[in-house]
Order: structure tokens, then sequence, then C-alpha cells
């Protein structure tokens, strides 16, 4: 199985599939469209999508994606832990570090680490394993890089600290997403989308499609609708929920609904 | 009155306090956090944040930081339109532009104009109007980036090709914030932040709280607590509400809620 990924060779997100999906092997694309389209034009068999990280939150890309395309299923979730990673040279020492490079969400989540170490400079770089390969090529081992530790392994540098994350939890949850796929197990879960008429209490009244049967929301974002300025869609994920239980949901639901998949 | 803004000098923020409060002297930062904190030290007399782009949708560190300060307070709310122009060198001509620099947010905006020009390499930087600068600095005609028009004037750069965004009705929402600051007019809007108890129907119940006294939401926003991995907290807005109206809904909720403003 061919999995793609969002992200340089060494991304979390690679690091994700190789601990999830041993087996699997790996593509690399650099934005999220390229990433699900080569699922969907069938080139790789799936995606693995980063949908939310307990502490940046949602990726509200992924959904977009997955709502403008019914042909591509969830068919899976995963929950990854995510640690941040000082990585320089080999030979490199923390205190000698005056630059540091990486992806705009890596260094929000070591803040706490980099306004306690003020000499570092910071360099904003698209991609966490990139950043990784600039500090190996530029052979300088004043610059750093915040990264994973597979990045590390990847271009042959080091990791100067560990886990420099703020919240020891960070962790994000993936979708695998497929053409037509069938989800690995018996689904318990479920992604709905939904886009409600334009009248007070229209969103309190679909949320209480799913509790009045007992069914729990683990999450809900909302997204713009892009229809019109300021409207939006809402993308409701439940849970225990089974098809006939979630048909029934979606009928109590004034507006357009759809399960953007079963997992 | 002096208001302080996320960017370097022309960035979108800065062109929306030159429309909206014409009056204003303007000071930029590198993050929100920066610019925040000069407004709660009283450096700055208010901060002007974007909340959210009617395309892109939700800035959620703007709430996560007026959450976190309950001295701040939102005082006013504007929308401006944002035109995103492909500006280069004085002589520089669209069909010889092969590098185009801008922010992941602007290329996202712009991604048809993109796809119809595959000669342009992207590259990520952390500031429209910063990128705007680096073209000016380079010198080199080949080399442009995506920002405001205010940007091109900053750095005496030209505007190639007007309004590149893929949807013309591009806008963004500001909040005007103060440190017990008043609001500049009768308030009829409102700002509400919510922790729920973990029980089925919580949010739906909060909702019901605002809706049963026919009161509308305008926008619903989530964001992790942080106190545990994958627990929210919620943002509400509300409108045509006055101060006892919003009382009375929230002692309706069962959970923390806190009024991030009215205004």
């Amino acid at each position: 199985m061919l999995i793609a990924y969002q992200g340089e060779p060494g991304a979390f997100s690679e690091e994700a599939i190789r601990s999830i999906y041993p087996e699997a092997e790996t593509r690399g694309h650099v934005t999220f469209d390229e990433t699900f389209g080569d699922a969907l034009a069938g080139d790789a068999d799936a995606a693995l999508l980063p949908v939310e990280n307990s502490i940046s939150g949602a990726v509200p890309r992924v959904y977009d994606l997955l709502w403008a395309e019914p042909e591509m299923q969830i068919v899976d979730e995963a929950v990854y832990r995510v640690v941040q990673n000082l990585i320089g040279l080999d030979g490199a020492t923390l205190g000698k570090i005056r630059e540091v490079r990486s992806h705009p969400v890596a260094l929000e989540q070591c803040r706490k680490f980099l306004a306690a170490h003020p000499k570092m400079r910071l360099a904003i770089v698209a991609d966490t394993a990139g950043a990784v390969r600039e500090v190996a090529a530029l052979k300088d081992p004043t610059v750093a890089a915040i990264a994973s530790q597979l990045a590390a392994e990847r271009y042959g540098a080091r990791v100067l600290k560990p886990a420099i994350q703020d919240v020891a939890d960070n962790f994000t949850r993936f979708f695998l997403v497929r053409r037509d796929g069938r989800p690995p197990r018996v689904p318990t879960r479920a992604c709905v989308a939904v886009v409600l008429s334009h009248r007070p209490g229209s969103l309190r009244d679909a949320l209480s499609a799913f509790a009045d049967l007992g069914l729990n929301l683990r999450t809900l974002a909302s997204r713009p609708s892009l229809d019109a300025p300021f409207t939006y869609r809402f993308y409701l994920e439940v849970e225990n929920v089974d098809a006939s239980q979630l048909d029934s949901a979606l009928r109590r639901i004034d507006g357009e609904a759809r399960v953007l998949g079963l997992y």
C-alpha cells in the first residue's frame, strides 16, 4: 500500500505513517491539495491527512477537500504523539545556536523553550523536515531546526534537545482517506458536513438531531461556506454511531448534510 | 490614538487601520502576541487584530489571547475588503515573473491565478508586505510578491496585476481590542467564550440558552482547551443583544462562560 502525505521526507506525517501503518510505502507532497489529489487520481492507494492537533486545533483545509470531493471517504482515524526536537549539525551545541528554522505551527508549539533562549532568532520555513534539510546543507553549526526525530535521521543531523514543545501531551489526529474505500474494521465513528438554513437556532436544532438520539459529538468545526461572505459549513464528528442511527439523525436536519466517512 | 497591528509596514492590517480609523497612528509587530501585548502594556492605545477571513476562516490565536487576558476587551469590530495584487519592480512584466513570494494564506487565496501561471515558482514568506520589501531589495524583475496596494506604495514597487484573488468578495473581520476600554458606540454584539461540562448535549444546551431568548448566533469557533487533549473551548458571537439579555443567557449555561467584549 502506498500512502501519500504532506511534507518533505521526515515530516511528522511520514513519521506517523511509519508508526501506524508500518507495512506501507510513503510519498510526500508540497500541499494538502496535491496529497489529496494523489489518492483521488488513484496513483496512491490512500492519503494520510492531519485533521486536528491537540494544541493548534483543526486543519480546516482537509475538511474543505473532503467536502469538495464526495468520491473520497474517510476510512480510518489515528492519533499520533508529536514530539518537537531541536535539531542541529553533528558537533553543534545548544548554547551556540543563533537561528532556529521551522514551520510556524512548530515554532508556536515551542513558545516557552524559544522565549527562554532569546539569542535564537526565528526563521519561518514551509516544512519542518525541510528546515532540517536546510540545516544539513548549510553546514553552519549556529543554525538549528525544530522537527521530528525521523527528520534528524533522514538528513544525518542530530537532536540537540528532545521534546521541547510547551505541552507534553501534543497529539495530531489523522484521517486516512481513500477513493470509494472500505474501512479496515467495523466503523463506530462518523464525520458529517452540514450547511444549515439561515434562521435563529438552526445550529442548535442540528445538534439536537444528534443529542436526541443519544449520540455524542466529539468535535465541531466551522468553515466559511464561500457561498456568501461570513456564512458557514459545520463539520461534526459523532462517536458510537452506526449507519442507521446516522441516517435518522441526518433526516432530522433542516439543511444539507453529507457523511464524509464512517470509520 | 496609536493602534498596534501584526505585520510589516504595508500589511493588510495597516491598510485596514488607515481606512477605518484614518486619524490613528500605526505600529507593526511580528506576531499577534506582540501586537496584543503592546496594547495590554498600555504602550499602544489599542490593537487591531484579524479575527476571521471570509475565505480562510477564523484566526484562532486572537480568540486564545482574549481568553488568556480578561483585562483586554473587544470594543469595536470592522470588516475590510482584502484585495490581493501581484506586485513587482517598476519595469517588470507579468509574463517574465518566475517566482512569487507571499504569506501562505495570500497564496491560498490566489490559487486559480497561480495555477494559470505554472511558470511562477511559489516561495512562502512570513508576511505579505515583507515579501514586497524583499522584492524591492532584490532588484530582480523576475521575482514578484502578492500583497496590498499600500505595500506597493510603501516600497516603491508596482502593481503588475490587481485583484488576483480567486473570490472577489474577500473580507477580513477585525476586532479593536483595548485594556478596560469602552466601545465607541452603543454595543449590539457580544463575543462569549464557553467551556462546557463533558456530557452529551452540553453544546446543544449552551446554544439553546441563546436560541431560547431569541438571540441569533453569528459565528461559532472551537479551539483546544489545552486542559486535556481534544477537549474544547467554544467562542460564540451573538448579535442584537444587550448586557441584561447576555447576562440571562450566560446564567443558563452549564459550564464556565465569559464575555470577551460588547461592541
